[in-house]
């Protein structure tokens, strides 16, 4: 297990799935665990506590509303924290983001978007960390870049279809 | 003690030192104490853990931006917290308010609005509620309402004035 | 009755009832009333005054938009007055937040998120404050909270079978 | 009188006192109060039944925060109630507008701009009502709106010197 | 007639036809057009011009977006004009409710809420205005007033039986 | 003259002068003046009809608020307009961002950001349109480019002295 | 070809396709790319750099989220470049339209509405700017503009019919 | 050098110098470079693509506003990319936030807060992913976890003295 996928709630499951199947295409090994930052705080601190030693090396957190889910488990670890803003009813998830992102000073937490780009760029993210230390995955890296150029081109062959269509 | 305040940081006690003044006005106990839910969760976790043990009733947290000092109590005692979103620059404070308020079912912080008006209604909401079983505070809570009354006829007096000399 | 629920419009009772299933499951005796801040102030300025001899302890308000129905009712007793706002169209439900929680200085309105998480979380908040006086809700209220440690665990689970499936 | 001016404490006066000058271009003579929603509600209540008996025709409330003044009023009175936000730090007024505008059917408050320009407007908006059983006031909105084109004139004309100084 | 409706778009019409529904109900004559503050600029100042000397009383303006209709028809008349904000994608209609109420001082708008409750206001607001110089009117609305308390217990009958069927 | 830039108000001047600085960089001829969508709406009315005869091809227009002089002048003319957001205290300015930029569909306001780099901005983008049948002009925005380039190493070597003398 | 379309995305183009049906109504020859501005950098610098030479007049840029690719494009042209923010879930697309409008100083974004008012406004924009050195296209638009006013009568007879029905 | 930190204008350094104190701190090696994505695109695209070779672990991006800086040099390196937004006067920098967060998928920013203690968060993230390979720097951050503690106790003491004071 390289990285520990958390989530506030299994209901989150179906918006931020991404970020396992980000996981999956660079071979990284993770675990998922729900657990909640204000209904089982000791849970979260056990395992944010015991990560390191572990074996873990990123600590991945979804959480809505008042999401404190990933300022938890980083005033609890030293090891890198990405979080997630889940989309909420409130601006779309302005409460999640803004609840994740303004941390005070001393314990960060690397937050992407909110919703299912964010949640992918969390597995991305984590890979891109992992990388500095593996050449393996720096190379899977590259390869997945220039991938990203031969996909837009097919999206432009389907354009014009759609459009030839119209 | 009746009454514990709290807040993330020493630079936020002039922007809420109100809680303290309405408790003063009213005649309860507090105390008052520093502590961070990011920098200093240990110390947070075992001063809520203990609060009921220790005779104290209500807890006031103060805190700003990601702001999860009140959500963090709340997760570790069963005592009514009360959350004062602290101002910031990012909208005026609404990322406190949002961080504080939008807490998920079953672990609520009562919230009030951000700011010295927040903060004074804290102080008041604490004695609101210990008065539910103190009839002297019942007393001072009705006695306070009449009071309002009086201080906005002379508020009237001085607008007068003010309107005259213009 | 210990409880006094409030709306201010029926249809807003799909959106609140877990106020009442919580209270339902800590056996709170509680009483639901439509009124309105602005179509019926006599009758909820009636109800605010008479709210403590009749015997309640907490009155909880639910309304949206301009949401005043809450301080209204806080302007006419000195109980503890909570507020939940209602999810409207504009920002998801920011008019009724607002208008709930900024209270001025001496008057509280004690603020639950917006929403069912909010609306279930008022019904606990009412169930804290009684339990101040009340070792009975107090010890149901840490058998809750630990219910909540297996919850999550029985989340896990579902969790994994939705992934295995997957 | 003809327009009543109440606003929800005597340091709003500095924001909003161009609604009496406004009244004072227009000869509209008028009264001042301070009283709150939340302290004074029965003193609102009294001065919003008794307001149409006692001769007034408009009555101009401005609050700030969760400003539930004029949609108090306006659920005692059936006159035309217009509502200045009064500017705070969040969001420069976001709260003060939304607490104002978002009024539920059946009970509106006319709303004007927060601010400086929102005061006068209120002013400008009672002359404009009033004005349709009066000529005099009629003629003199038409005049006055002639003076906007003079006035503008002068402003090209200032503009011009500032911008050869630079 | 004596009140003009009008909406910048056809397609606002499902959004605000409760505005016609309240002035069918005190029987306050009315007409509707659709005319645009930017595609038909012309037609709009001539019918702002002309509004008075037709008889109208009051303009009611429904617009979305950059909402500018009510504020160019108050630019070409001094009758009091009534802007409705209609929703929106953004933010439920943040920027029709900031482009109609935030006029610059001198020429005012009467802002209601965004959405159905906003346009059901808009039409009694008008009632309201017209009933300064209509005692009919005047009893038609105390009438009205009356009768949203009889409302109120009919929904509490129902919510009763909402809640039984429960 | 080929750009006219006009103002809701003289005391916008300070805020964006950097529209005339910009023109003047690239020795492009402008006009300015002081006119009102709603104090002035047929001085406007005028301006805008009569510019493509006068020979402007790009009008810049500056307002706060319900912000509608961008607007206004595309109702009136089929020249390129382009919209200066000028900040206000309501969240800094998001109130004339959104009157100007969200116009309806057939009538585009091309929108600058809010401030002083939106100001400078309208001027480059006016120079920019200019430059598509003006060779000089396209040349002179090449340069400017590279120029970019040289201010930004100077820009460098100011922060070393700067973090140095720290 | 004169103008160039670009998306950051295929499933951008059904919330978009009206700037090519505007486009094709003034019969402007244009081509459709999906680039991006972050999966695929170099594509989008070597097309903005080779645009002016290619002979395109103006480039369309949508894009959502950290919307960059309209202001990317603006970095590496001198052309005018034209933005429209594609709507999401946060605030319906203030993320995008923050991003796009937002530029610093010296490299502007002409940017239009969010949503499909906004891409047809792109279309007309763009035609606005061609006009300016094309007097058959400046014709079209006033008789566009003409024909605005007669889609007005028509929507104002339907409008008549849909109300008859009611 | 680990770490390079690029801002957008060297006028952002006051808000941000925060990031190289943090760096300072654990005695983690960085440069200084300002450049901006828009006005100095290739810099920016030939520093990001050299990073990795030139021996760069990480790149901490501050902008403002369309905060496109950090997003377009995660589009040319596979090397973690951490986004300041650098407070503005729209709503406290909500614009550099979302446009430095809201990334499409496949390219993450790691995202930190809005201002200074964002600023000191950038750098204490980047020594947690250069710990991950550093068993020095891991134990200096757990050291520097346990002096937050004794710094918390030192404000209590400074806490007590105002409050005597007072």
């Amino acid at each position: 297990m390289q990285v520990g996928i958390l989530m506030g709630s299994d209901s989150d499951w179906q918006k931020i799935n991404g970020v396992a199947k980000a996981l999956d295409e660079f071979g990284v090994a993770y675990e998922i665990n729900v657990m909640s930052a204000h209904r089982t705080p000791d849970v979260v601190k056990q395992y944010a506590e015991e990560a390191a030693g572990r074996g873990l090396f990123v600590i991945i957190c979804a959480a809505a509303g008042a999401a404190h889910l990933a300022g938890v488990v980083a005033s609890h670890t030293t090891l890198p924290v990405i979080g997630i803003p889940v989309p909420t009813e409130l601006s779309g998830g302005l409460d999640s983001l803004l609840s994740t992102v303004q941390m005070p000073g001393d314990v960060p937490v690397a937050t992407v978007g909110v919703g299912t780009g964010g949640a992918r760029n969390a597995g991305i993210l984590a890979v891109q960390i992992l990388a500095l230390s593996n050449p393996t995955l720096q190379q899977k890296l590259h390869d997945f870049r220039k991938g990203l150029v031969k996909k837009i081109s097919e999206k432009n062959v389907n354009l014009k279809k759609i459009i030839d269509v119209k």
